[in-house]
């Protein structure tokens, strides 16, 4: 049986590649370097779903994503993924914890971790590198004695040796990602689904009356946001992650009122909620 | 007469010390490593303000700016400030476009100009920097025929000369930055305020109800979010940016009824609205 091919934000041992690997254990995972060079790979069939970061990322690109499903793609989110991201200090195999000169990550891992870095090695040279991957992989071929603050998989893909775990200032950071596919997930019954829509004016109280619709019909909302739409400076696009499925009775019924109350209107996908494994 | 100091998130070149510069050109302007750094200098005294960036920065530390204004600190915002970030291409004076070998940014710099580079100099290393400021300086001093994406100050100030502008891939991203007091601005007729506040549980429509007390009496929202609270997964920290200002009558007697539905409720500070120069 032929495995199935899925697109990921690499390189190697990013974030998304753990993301990925943990959805499907099984797939054929293929790295590409930008948000819109996965949503190709889906849009050409060269992987049938592809994932990428969509909140609270070090990898940047949570805007390119939002753009993505808003504007560019007619992708859908079929699936969403939460990982703990987790900064460990990762060296060369036997390399001692004494005289570490250098030290590589990507400049918001980095940032992350400054409180450990400042009090346990306050005279190492900090490099900035494009990735955590690529951190880990510059600094196994480094000439100094150095370590790189990276992910366990990326140790792993690079053969390093953890010297210390969970070196960030702050307890783990949550980062979600999706996974985009030409079609969304079947109702589950313990569904998320994802709307960007905006109005035609920005008269006070139209967002109240598209929240009373989802209040009158105790629906959930489990994330709103609005952001500066790219095309008219002030006219804001709303972002609405609802509990429930857009082919639910109750919420499709709901969606095709909201809809009519607003300029542009749009279904980014309803998929499974992200339930902790216990 | 002294001038007045200001802090902000550097070092010299970051778009920060662009937006303090713009904010006040007579101020004597600290740089500071971490926006905690910004806000300790500007609660001990050594500056009377301190800019860090708020919204869709290159420089990563917008959870921490919130953090700090939702829980850890006692400062308002007294203004805010908007910048077109504008990356450009800068070598060493003299340098000729073509024979480029090493391209220097920090990572989203460089990921927002990826298209013009992978168009103008396909076969270019990219190496990454700390910050865009970062990456101009180390371009000066390169040993080979290198550039960096950096803005027109850092340009100006590591005396290097613009080869080619505005390369990102997409029209100016615009970034917004805060300027943090011990106190914020009196009332000018035009202004925003900045909220925070938590339910106590998470039954639909409490935001509803909320909103509705805005739209009853036509106070505009300017922004709306929520966020994953640190404390307790899944309750979400509700962030408004609303039209007025916390001292208006008719604003202060919204905000305490507002406050009286929430279990935590912060205003973050009121503020001048930003009007883009004519």
């Amino acid at each position: 049986m032929m495995k199935k091919s899925i697109a990921y934000l690499g390189p190697p041992g990013t974030n998304t590649e753990q993301a990925a690997l943990k959805y499907d254990p099984e797939a054929h995972l293929i790295p590409f370097p930008s948000v819109a060079a996965v949503a190709s790979a889906v849009d050409t069939g060269i992987a049938a779903e592809g994932v990428v970061p969509i909140e609270n990322s070090l990898e940047g690109s949570v805007n390119d994503t939002l753009d993505l499903l808003i504007h560019e793609s007619r992708l859908l989110i079929c699936r969403e993924l939460v990982l703990d991201i987790e900064n460990h200090l990762l060296v060369r195999p036997g390399t001692s914890a004494a005289g570490l000169k250098v030290i590589y990550s990507h400049p918001q891992a980095l940032a992350q971790s400054r409180r450990f870095i400042e009090r346990c090695y306050p005279r190492a040279h900090v490099v900035a590198a494009l990735s955590t991957a690529a951190a880990v992989e510059e600094m196994m071929t480094s000439t100094e004695p150095a370590a790189a603050v990276g992910n366990s998989r990326a140790a792993e893909l690079y053969g390093a040796q953890v010297l210390a775990r969970n070196i960030q200032d702050r307890s783990p950071n949550v980062t979600r990602f999706v996974v985009l596919a030409p079609e969304d997930h079947p109702s589950t019954g313990r569904d998320k689904t994802s709307l960007a829509f905006t109005f035609a004016d920005d008269r006070p109280g139209l967002l109240h009356e598209v929240l009373g619709e989802f209040a009158r019909h105790s629906i959930n909302l489990a994330k709103i946001e609005s952001r500066p739409s790219k095309e008219a400076l002030g006219r804001d696009v709303f972002l609405i992650d609802l509990e429930g499925h857009r082919e639910d009775r109750l919420i499709s019924g709901v969606l095709e009122r909201v809809k009519a109350s607003t300029s542009f209107f749009k279904v980014m996908g309803s998929y499974p909620k992200y339930e902790v494994p216990s």
